[in-house]
């Protein structure tokens, strides 16, 4: 019993310590361990079971835009990384250095990628040499390496498994289109999927990819007011295509430089499921992502009729959702104290009173509610449950972000909210790096992004007072 | 056209230069590509289409015996890969070492993994206490990198992507089973699906796994008459577990250490499916695997008549199949070279007298069989055509197999079919390395396996006539 006392036993609550309660999540809910690798976690059956599952609806997503899989070498020789100036400036500095193969060193020392834009740029140089190779839309799953020196599971590890979509177009127009239609991909799905409102926009030059000409992203907030960046989509122009030479020739025999976009998103959107929607009892997973959906707990399980009926129930519910019995020898108490840690969004009890007046309780992990259902009808009901559950997760993560997004329209009006409260504050800005980094180092505020929908809630930059050029919203991040 | 052309050129004939063929349609198939980074591949969208295929299947087949999938770090501290003696021999001299993380040097350098052992008996023994904590299944999907001096596109290369099973048992027994278990989820898998008799078999102690008790495999025969390890399953007995002190009290509340297994199957699975399968005009691939099972040619396709009609029965076979129509404006004659290339296992001409006599012609891609059918029956004809070439290929290559196993009764004979021949012998082994030393140097065959069904061919040893302890496939090995 020792190893499931240890699961229920009660975590660090939110309000007391958020930090602490995230780690605490994480380990009790069994989505990852540390290990021997300083900076590297070994994702567990349940937390790979989500990272599957989103695999599974992202890449469907992706596939419906024309989106083709292939998988890219994990090495960059140090001359490929320099190629493009800004690009290695960002990512050297983070890098994992191979300098031997075997008992030989390397001719040339090779970092294992921190994202792959440089290899890509180096096979399009080869592949694209008419109209007729474009577009070339190209994605692969993989894990990337940054050297980080603090860590935390999922929101910042030294490895993490991602997928980087990099494609070339022939015009500026198809790249811009691209850029944002999948930055609306990850927004869908982020929304409808895991049921977490995010907010649209572009980043600032400052906060931008380093190599990009611009950079999409979705910002999200979790439950302790600080900002997640979810997924990120970039526009490249044709800056890489000139570093690598990646030229096609149009209809009309000339020689133009393609246009090209990368795009990612990573094992960190599972920090974002689980800080947007865990509670003090633990994980809460969204029905549509959650690897086991219902677990039937029988009560009284030694007789052979509950035994039997849910056998019976499970075989029916199996026909449309993920759904597990569990028959362990612990008492109903300690399954259900551990399947609220875990998440699972419904839990079905059945004993013999239920038998006998054919029916079974429902109890929904989100709002704790019991729901007495007709055996009869445990199909339609369960989607409705689930079904209302999602959409409930959704709303409840929109008010709550809602209710923490402030306007400020004057310095001392951010700094006030800044000091006091937590969440986004929207203020305008006239465009200078300078006011941005005075915000961060007085204020503690990072500019998250313009927001695709623009308002004009002053004339001026909150920080400097010229003219204002456009409304940010900014916030503490993870 | 530039680009078309390329790809239906010619290609070496197999029996001209087996080698340069097998380069030639890995390339003209569009499979792979080389890279700047030397000895590893960019896997393109027709190869990854075939590994996503592959994964797909072998995954379902796992889980369905309870394997659970988890992600390791890439990365193993040198004192790790250290810890058990015969692994880290066999592995040391072909890693690649990560010697700096950003600009500074690592305390302690690191190999990119070669194979995770080391990685999950590190995380088992944190993981196992007790005999409820028994047993683990645990999986990953992931690439791994050795150090090779040689490469071979799918063959040998630096990197390549595979899965590795790792398990830990409570008894011997157990992992015994789990072993054999897995090496048959294999052999049914690659002769089911991917239509390849392979023999089942234990390796010789000199071809087993570093650090195995012992080494199972499954040894395909390619057309060349090379043979190909498929896949491999091993069973480390309590080895690993006595290295990194993996013990879990039992019911008794004892102390005992762990059995382990691990098993792989790789990337190498698609050079075998090239090597078995192809011919002169291209790839060939069984319609399970395939990507794409169905490509519509139009024929006259500008007239309209003709596009709906192609439209039309491509919708209704979309319901079954995985199937494309091929709407670009080269010839018939082109597109179906093309197709041919690719491996597409079946063709469906449709033109205008086809349309008015209610049929099309399919084209089996393995006999180029050419079948009128009636429109009207399409689906249950394409799953019959499809059906009977998946068996046909299986049967092909069994038969192809079995015509190069020859039986040698003595030494002299032995080499007289090495030399004149290519395929699997079939000869008696005393069990000594000795002789597979001496029949490797004088004679250029290994020992592949001995197969499960085992039979005496002679009383005696080929190589030194002592008392023979097994029937052992010998063979040249890819």
């Amino acid at each position: 019993m020792a190893k499931d006392k240890k699961m229920v036993q009660a975590i660090t609550s939110m309000e007391e310590d958020f930090a602490q309660w995230y780690t605490d999540v994480v380990k009790k809910a069994e989505l990852i361990d540390y290990t021997s690798v300083k900076g590297c976690m070994v994702i567990k059956p349940a937390g790979y079971a989500l990272w599957e599952n989103i695999q599974k609806e992202l890449d469907r997503r992706f596939k419906e835009t024309g989106v083709e899989n292939v998988y890219m070498p994990m090495f960059i020789p140090e001359s490929l990384l320099e190629k493009e100036k800004d690009h290695v400036e960002g990512f050297a500095p983070e890098v994992a250095w191979v300098t031997h193969g075997g008992l030989e060193p390397l001719q040339e020392r090779m970092c294992v990628r921190p994202t792959s834009e440089t290899l890509f740029c180096d096979f399009y140089a080869n592949e694209i040499q008419s109209y007729r190779d474009l577009p070339k839309v190209y994605n692969q799953w993989c894990s990337v390496v940054r050297w980080e020196k603090t860590t935390r599971p999922f929101l910042r590890s030294r490895e993490f498994l991602w997928q980087e979509g990099h494609t070339a177009h022939a015009t500026a127009e198809e790249a811009q289109e691209r850029t944002e239609q999948m930055l609306h991909v990850y927004a869908d799905f982020v929304e409808d999927v895991l049921a977490i409102p995010v907010v649209r926009g572009r980043k600032t030059d400052k906060e931008k990819f380093a190599g990009a000409e611009a950079t999409y992203t979705i910002e999200a907030l979790m439950h302790d007011g600080k900002a997640l960046q979810s997924a990120t989509s970039h526009n490249f122009g044709d800056g890489f295509a000139r570093a690598f030479n990646i030229q096609y020739t149009d209809k009309e025999n000339k020689l133009s430089f393609v246009h090209q976009t990368s795009w990612g998103l990573s094992t960190r959107i599972i920090g974002a499921i689980i800080m947007v929607h865990g509670d003090d009892n633990g994980l809460v997973l969204p029905p549509r992502i959650a690897p086991t959906q219902i677990m039937i707990v029988p009560i009284r399980q030694q007789e052979e009729a509950v035994a039997n009926k849910v056998e019976e129930i499970k075989a029916r519910l199996a026909k449309k959702f993920s759904v597990k019995a569990d028959f362990s020898d612990k008492s109903p108490g300690w399954k259900f104290a551990e399947q609220e840690m875990r998440g699972i969004p419904a839990r079905i009890e059945i004993g013999p009173k239920d038998i006998e007046a054919n029916q079974c309780i429902v109890v929904r992990r989100d709002t704790n509610e019991k729901i007495t259902v007709s055996l009869d009808e445990i199909e339609s009901k369960m989607e409705e449950i689930l079904e209302t559950m999602q959409k409930d997760m959704f709303e409840r993560a929109k008010k709550h972000r809602d209710a923490h997004v402030y306007d400020a329209k004057d310095y001392a009006q951010f700094k006030q909210i800044m000091d006091e409260k937590s969440g986004f504050v929207r203020a305008m800005w006239c465009g200078e790096e300078e006011c941005e980094l005075k915000i961060k180092d007085e204020i503690g505020a990072t500019s998250r992004c313009m927001p695709f929908e623009q308002e004009q809630l002053t004339d001026t930059c909150v920080c400097c007072g010229k003219k204002a050029k456009a409304l940010v919203y900014w916030g503490k991040a993870y």
